[in-house]
C-alpha cells in the first residue's frame, strides 16, 4: 500500500523502513530535514510539507502520524483532517491518551475521515523484531489497513504457539496485532500495557536492590554475601519463572557494566503510567503495584522532600529526635 | 512504693521525676554518673551499681528498666534476675520486641521472678502530660504495681469521656493505662501503636508534599498557588476531621520555621515499625499503608539506588532513553 | 449578614442553624420541602425557589450553595449567576473539584459575580463544634464575608494555642478558617485534607487489623492474645502519640459495639481521595500511603477480582497449584 | 554420579527423572510408597528408608533432599547428617529460609558433612525445560557436584546469548545455574527471585483488572469497551516490551477459559515472598511493589476485615455515612 508517514524519529523512521522492506510505498515528512533525507536515501519518497505529501498520495489517502503525544500529534491530526478529503485515514501511532482518540475520531468522523489509534510496543527493537500493535477504530478501516499492520507485526516467528489457540477466531493476535475495539481501544490497551511495564520493571528493581544491599558494607560481615548481579540476571533468563524480555535487557546492561555506573537512576515517566492509575481510579480498581511503581520513579528524581522534613519535625516534636541537615 | 530505675535518659529520668512528684521513692542508676547526680539533686536516692540498688530496695524488689531495646535491656534484665530473689519484679519499660518479653518472662519465671513489659508512649512530653502505658504480665503482679502506673498515667484530665464507657469494667483505660494481657502483650500493643504512628505521620507528610508542590516554580504559573503551610496546619487543628496531636506538633514546628530548614528529612526508624510489618505477615494481614510509611523513611535516607539504575538501564535498553549521571 | 442557603441536607441545614445562632439572617431553599419547613420552624425565612430567594435578599446578594459536587452544584451556580446581578456573591461550600472552581470563578467573573469556594470540614459535628473552613476567592470578597465565616468557625475555644503563633499575621487560622488563596485554593486545601484523612483512617484500620488478627483462632494458641479493642482505642486517646479526633470516634464506636457488627466494612469513597492522587500525579509527588488508602476502600467493596484469578491461573500454570472456587 | 533423592513429589520426582535421563544413578525414597514404586518403574533404585538409602550409596554419599521447607526438611537433614559419615554431601533443593541454611551448614560442618542449598525454579515444567538453579555452599563441594547441576540445568538451548557475555568468567550462568556464594546464598537469591515473581504477577493482575473493569456493566455505556482478554494476552507475547514466561502462562490459561471461572482467586503465598520483605527490612531497602504484591494475596483470601469495619465506623462517626452489612 501507499501511505504517508509524519514524524521520523526513532519509532517513525523504523516503521517507514520496515514497511518498505515489506514492499509498501512510503512518503515521508518531518520538520527535521536530515531525517527526511536519510529515509529518502533508503528508498522513501520525500515530502516537503503536509500539503506536498497529500499531493503525492492516492485518494483516499492514508497518513501515519508518529509524533509525541499532546500538541504535536493533535495539531498534525487536525491539519491533516482539514484537507485530506472524505474516506481518507489518519492513523495515530504514538502514545496518545485514549480519550483524545475518542474525541478526535468523532471530530474527524464529522468530515468523513477515518481515525485509527495504534498503540505500538517494541521500542528501538521493532525494526528487527516487528512491532506489537493494539489497534482502535472502525472495523472496515482497520480491515482495510491489514496489509500495513501485517507488515509491521512480528508475525508468528519462533514464538511458540499458545496451546488451545488452534481454534481462535482471529489469527491476528498470533501475528502480533489486534483490533482491540472502537476508537481509543488501541491506546487504552497500550496504556495498560505500559502501566504493567512500570510494575514489572519496579519488581525487578526492588529485587536487585535487595540483592545489592546484601553485598553492602553497611551490613555486619557475617550477614553479607558477594552476589554477582550479572550472573544472577543471566541465570534467571534460563528456565526460571521470572524470565522475560525486560530481564534480557537487564542482563545485557549488566553484562556491559555490572555497576551500571553510566546511569543516573533518576527515572522519567511518560503519560501512560499516570493514565493507567487514572483509569484504575475511574473504575475503582485497586492498583497498588502500578502506582507504587510510578511513585518510585517520582521519588528517584527528588531530593529530600518537604514532607520528609515534616516527618523529621514531628519526630523532634514528640521524641526530641534530631535529624539535621548534613 | 519504692522502686529502682535503671536508665536515666530522656524517658527514664522523667519517669523517675513523675513518680517522685506522686510520692513514690525511687533509687536511680545509670552508667552515666551525671544523670544520677541530676536526679539525686531532685530527691532520688542514687545507686552506684545494680548491686547497690538491690541493697537499697525492700524485698521483694521492684526494678524499672528503661534502656535501649536489644543488648542493653537484655543484659540488665538477666543481671537483675540473677540476684534479685524470688517474687521480685522486673519491669521493662523500653521498646523491646514482644517475643523477647515472652522468652524473658519464662526465663525469669523459672527463678520465681515476675516480668512485666510496659509499652510507654508520650515521649518528651510525658513528664507533664503523663504516660500512656500498655502493660503485659500476670494479673497479680500488674495489680500490685497499680500505684506506680496510676502515678505515671495522665489520668482522666480534661480529655472528654467517650460516650458509652460509663459502664466499662476496667477504669484504667480512661486513666491512660491498660493491662493488655500476659507477657509481651504490652509491647505488642505498643508496637502496633508505633506502626500506626508511622502511617499517620506519612499521611500528613504526603499531604504536605502535595500542598508544597502546588507552590512549586516547576508548575506553570496559572496552575500554581501560594499556600501558607503554617496557617494550613493551624486551621486543621480546629474543628477538622484530621486534628490530632501529631498535627499539633507539626503546627508548632511550622510556626517556628515555615520551611523546616533545620531538618534534613532523612528520617530514622526504630524497631517497632518493622516488627509491626512482621506481625502483619505472620498473621497474613494486608498492611499497605504501614509498610509504605516505613519504606518512605528508608528511601529518605538513600541516594539513587542500584535498583533505580536498573530501571534506567532497562529504559535505555528498550527505548534508547538516556538517564545519565548528572 | 443576610444570605441565602441552597441545600439543606446534613451540612447545609446545620450551617443555617449555626448562622442563625450567631445572629445572621438566612433565607433557605431545598428541592425537598420538609427540609425547608424544618428550618423555617427554627427561624429561617423560607424561599419557594431560587427566584423567590433572590427577591428576598438584599442586593448585591450572597448565596451559599451546599449541594453534592458535580451536576447539582454546577447547575445551581450557573442558574444563580445568571440573574443575581453584578457584585453578588456565590459561595460553593460543598466538595467541588478545585479546577471546577477556577473555571466557574472565571465564568461568573465575566458577569461581575464573585465566586468563593469553601472547603468545609467538621461533618455532623460542625453545628456544635464549628466548621473548619478553607476558603478560596478574591481578597475583597473573602474579607467582606468575614462575619459569616467567623460565625461558622469553631473559634479559639479550648484548643491550646500553638507556641510561636503569637505574632502570626493572620488571626483567622486560630479561629478555624483561612483564606487559602484565589479561586479553587479553598477546595484544593480541603481536597488534600481529605486525602490525608483517608491515609490516617487506613493507618488506624491496619493497626486494628494487626491487633484483631492476634486474637484469631487461626493462630496457634501460644501465639494468641485476647486483646480488648475497646480499651486499646480508649487508652491511646490519653497521652499517646497517636491521639486524634478520628481515634476518639473509633473509641466511641467500639464502646458501643466491640465487634462493630453493625458495619459492613464495604467502604465508600468520594471524589477528594481520587483528586488528591491526581494532583500528586500532576506534581510528580509520591503518594504511596494516600493511594494505598484509597485502593483499600476499592478492594473492600469487591469480591475476588479477575486479576486475582489471573494470579491463581499463573500459579497453576507454573506450579500446578490449585486454587479452585469454593 | 550416584545420589539419593528424598522426597518424590512434583519437584523431586521430576528431578530424579531428569537425572536418570542424563545417565545418573538415583536411589529414591519417600514416605509415600507409590511414589517410590513409580520411580522404580522408570529405572530408579528404590530405598525402604534413609538407612537403606545410605547403604546403597557410595561413600562419601550424596543426598538431595526435596521436601517442604520447615520441619520436614530440617528433620531429614539432621537425620541424614547423623549417620552419613564425613565428607558426605547433603543438598537441600527445597525452599528453605536462607538463615536456616547458614545454621545447618555450620551444624553439619562440625561433623565434616558438606551442606549445599539449591534454590530451584522451573516448577512443573522443569522436567522438559530444565531447572534454573541458584546454589550456595563451599566451592569445592559445589564444583564436585557439577555433573548433577549440569544435567538438571536447561543448558544454553535456544535462548539467545546475551551480547557482552562472550568473555564471562563463569560459563555456568549461561547454562542455567550459578554458584551464588557460601551457605544460604543459593536460597537467598531464589528467595528474591520469588519476591520478584510475586511483584511481576501482581503487575499483570492489576493490568488485567483495569482491562476487565473497562468491560464492566457498571460503567456508563459510552465509557465501556468489549476487550478480549485472551487476544490481548496473546498479542503482548509477540514483540511487546512486557513479554515473559508468566505472560505465556496467562495466555495459555485464557485460551482455555477466557473468564478463568475455574479459579477462585483466593491466592496462596509461600515463605519466600514474606522472607524477601524481611530481608528488605533488615537492609532498609524500600520494597513497595514486592510487599504490595504479598498483601494483595492476603486480601484475596479475606472477607471484609475488622479494620475495614473500623473505617466504616469512623465514617459513620464524623459524617453519618451508613455502611451496613448486606
Amino acid at each position: 500500500m501507499k501511505l504517508g508517514i509524519i514524524g521520523l524519529g526513532r519509532m517513525g523512521g523504523n516503521i517507514a523502513r520496515r514497511l518498505m522492506r515489506h514492499g509498501h510505498q512510503v512518503i515521508v515528512y518531518d520538520r527535521n530535514q536530515p531525517l527526511i533525507d536519510a529515509l529518502a536515501g533508503e528508498g522513501a519518497e520525500p515530502a516537503g510539507s503536509l500539503d506536498d505529501m497529500r499531493g503525492k498520495l492516492d485518494h483516499p489517502a492514508i497518513f501515519w502520524v508518529m509524533l509525541p503525544a499532546g500538541a504535536p500529534t493533535e495539531e498534525t491530526v487536525i491539519a491533516l483532517s482539514e484537507h485530506c478529503g472524505a474516506d481518507s485515514i489518519v492513523i495515530d501511532g504514538g502514545n496518545s491518551f485514549y480519550k483524545d482518540d475518542i474525541r478526535r475520531a468523532k471530530m474527524l468522523g464529522e468530515k468523513g475521515v477515518h481515525y485509527v489509534d495504534v498503540g505500538t510496543s517494541g521500542g528501538v527493537w521493532g525494526l528487527e523484531r516487528g512491532y506489537c500493535m493494539m489497534i482502535g477504530g472502525d472495523k472496515a478501516t482497520v480491515d482495510h489497513l491489514d496489509p500495513i499492520f501485517d507488515a509491521l507485526a512480528p508475525g508468528q516467528g519462533d514464538v511458540p504457539r499458545t496451546p488451545g489457540r488452534e481454534d481462535a477466531d482471529d489469527p491476528r493476535a498470533e501475528k502480533g496485532y489486534i483490533h482491540a475495539g472502537p476508537a481509543g481501544a488501541g491506546h487504552f490497551v497500550k496504556m495498560v500495557h505500559n502501566g504493567i511495564e512500570y510494575g514489572l520493571m519496579q519488581a525487578y528493581a526492588e529485587g536487585f536492590d535487595v540483592l545489592a544491599a546484601k553485598n553492602s558494607e553497611k551490613l555486619p560481615e557475617d550477614q553479607r554475601y558477594d552476589l554477582n548481579m550479572t550472573d544472577i540476571a543471566e541465570v534467571w533468563r534460563r528456565g526460571s519463572v521470572i524470565s522475560s524480555w525486560l530481564l534480557d535487557l537487564t542482563a545485557q546492561a549488566l553484562a556491559k557494566d555490572e555497576r551500571l555506573e553510566g546511569f543516573s537512576g533518576r527515572v522519567s515517566d511518560s503519560g501512560e503510567g499516570r493514565w493507567t492509575i487514572e483509569a484504575a481510579m475511574e473504575e475503582a480498581v485497586p492498583a497498588h503495584v502500578l502506582s507504587a511503581a510510578l511513585y518510585a520513579r517520582y521519588r528517584s528524581r527528588l531530593d529530600n522532600t518537604f514532607g520528609e522534613k515534616v516527618l523529621s519535625a514531628m519526630r523532634f516534636g514528640f521524641g526530641g529526635h534530631v535529624e539535621v541537615p548534613q
